[in-house]
């Protein structure tokens, strides 16, 4: 049903990136990179998480140094992420970063951008144009509204991008982040309509996970429901593998990343519940711990969406009282007592 | 920044529902009806939380019974959620709903709902006509695409309405809601370009609050981001003020609904961070907890972004090492040692 917006690829280490290309989930280490042996422990928990790009900053030389090391042993390509120095850019391009981030609002000179340009060009390595809003300093205190602070990112984007393009340069990844959810909104759509490159979604700075989540779900959750966004970087101030697991919910939300869980629907009840529902539903999520098949299973509480949840399931339990009535694929197989209910769940969930 | 799509207005016991309102978040007592002072006990909670209208069931008799007296002591305006029966909207009519929802999926008869047409209008009392993917009978197990649901829901809320309009009534609400994010956008973002009733969204069945949580901020964030929405219900198998909070963080996100508390932007850190960003926003979130004053707190690890987002913060914390940065709306103030940085965000805080 979704319809992503047709982009050119990019390959970043044998990851494509494109409309044609799975949305891939992206994130950052977050030890320091002289760290060899930390950055690597964080990337292969990254991998593990399903995780498929990995981005490090190199601020100094040791660690352009470092980054060659962990580019030779990473299981994921390594994206070096660069601020301020054209000569990390070309350490890292040298180092054999996968992909490089270049941030439009510290590395401005045309001179250092060419001179990247050609590094990237003989080591055939992509670039993310990633402008951020707290990057651009032409942005004042408090004093900018929603509208103008969007116009002076898009702006940014495309001259800095035209720099890109001047000389024959179309390896180009593009993203404009901001911590406020509505203008990450509509910065994004803004892009996609003026530019066909992959573009990478990120809502920044959002914060601890508890306040985070929310406005990060709906930002990236928004675009991507409007088909924009290629690759998705998610940041909380938590582990990175936290970050993955968020990008992970997002996508399978839409569809756009297989489930590999057993899935529960459960009613929220209400005055029609005859029985405690949510008690059940944990006993049944609890049960459900070890489970790793892509099943959807309906907890339900009354007649109104009973039957029809089960028939949108592959197993159900519609508890209109003490005895509860077992759906398979929307055939009712059995009335079983609510104490039984776990052991006939998972009798069935064995056949799966 | 955000355009809300043009609506009528519906009042709903005071409560105005449509483009020229507020967004108002509504919710659903979980106890049953028949215990009026449970009931009566949750509707004060979601009051105090947030929620600005309450929505009963009343599947029996001894239920509309119990509503005259809840609806007589409510703090809130009271909707009742009908199915099957046809009395019982005209008994909830009577004992004073200041709104009915109707379920097309299990009321189906043209005399039946003319009867209780009449009922409305003799007590101008509005409509919500609730479609739910899961009480649509003509949608048979699994075989069904996407596509084809959203196109029976969309047929099934026109065949409806068009009764109520066939007898002038249009004190309309719209609502359609399906367990499954994508379809809910779709067949939301059918129902806007349609008709220019007020839209009801929810996600509905979407289970506890870790598997809920963010396909429900992805789907009603998406559609309130293209301006669809008039009054949201977030539904989790959970204690209902945890509904209301959970609407209010999805509506603030957008600008929906006015941040009343310290808000706090935070790094996600990364390989350029020299001290533990994550542990010092956690001791400033706790201190906050007791803080109800609506500024904006970064707490930052670097000077990539640090001072961009000190300049869009009323206060900021930019930590590179064991002295830390402190600004006032975006202008260095002071530099701190980390230990003390606590004292000195409060002393700040207290002349907001």
């Amino acid at each position: 049903m979704l319809k992503r917006r047709k982009t050119k690829t990019v390959d970043i280490g044998g990851v494509r990136i494109g409309s044609a290309a799975p949305v891939a989930i992206q994130s950052m280490t977050k030890v320091l990179t002289t760290d060899i042996s930390g950055c690597l422990r964080e990337i292969r928990k990254l991998a593990k998480a399903g995780c498929r790009l990995v981005r490090i900053a190199v601020p100094t030389r040791a660690d352009t140094v470092a980054l060659a090391t962990i580019i030779e042993k990473s299981t994921l390509p390594v994206i070096a992420d660069i601020h301020f120095s054209p000569a990390r850019a070309v350490e890292a391009i040298e180092a054999g970063a996968a992909k490089i981030r270049l941030n439009p609002g510290n590395i401005k000179k045309t001179k250092d951008i060419n001179r990247i340009i050609d590094a990237c060009k003989s080591h055939s390595v992509p670039v993310r144009i990633g402008v951020n809003e707290a990057s651009i300093r032409d942005l004042k205190a408090g004093d900018v509204s929603a509208g103008k602070r969007v116009g002076l990112m898009l702006k940014k984007m495309k001259s800095y991008a035209a720099l890109f393009e001047k000389r024959n340069f179309e390896q180009l990844v593009l993203s404009a982040k901001s911590s406020d959810a509505a203008r990450t909104i509509e910065i994004n759509r803004r892009i996609s309509e003026t530019f066909d490159y992959p573009i990478h979604l990120g809502l920044t700075h959002s914060g601890l996970p508890e306040d985070a989540e929310i406005p990060s779900a709906v930002a990236l959750g928004t675009l991507l429901a409007e088909g924009i966004g290629d690759t998705i970087r998610v940041s909380l101030a938590a582990d990175a593998v936290e970050e993955v697991k968020l990008a992970k919910k997002i996508l399978s939300s839409l569809h756009l990343y297989p489930n590999q869980h057993a899935e529960l629907i459960v009613c929220p009840t209400c005055g029609r519940t005859q029985i405690d529902v949510i008690k059940l539903a944990k006993r049944v999520k609890k049960s459900l711990a070890g489970v790793s098949k892509p099943v959807r299973i309906a907890v339900m509480g009354c007649i109104v969406n009973g039957p029809g949840e089960a028939a949108d399931a592959d197993l159900a339990i519609c508890a209109a009282g003490e005895k509860t009535v077992f759906y398979k694929h929307g055939r009712k197989i059995a009335t079983v007592p609510l104490n039984n209910i776990i052991s006939v769940l998972h009798k069935e969930l064995e056949k799966f």
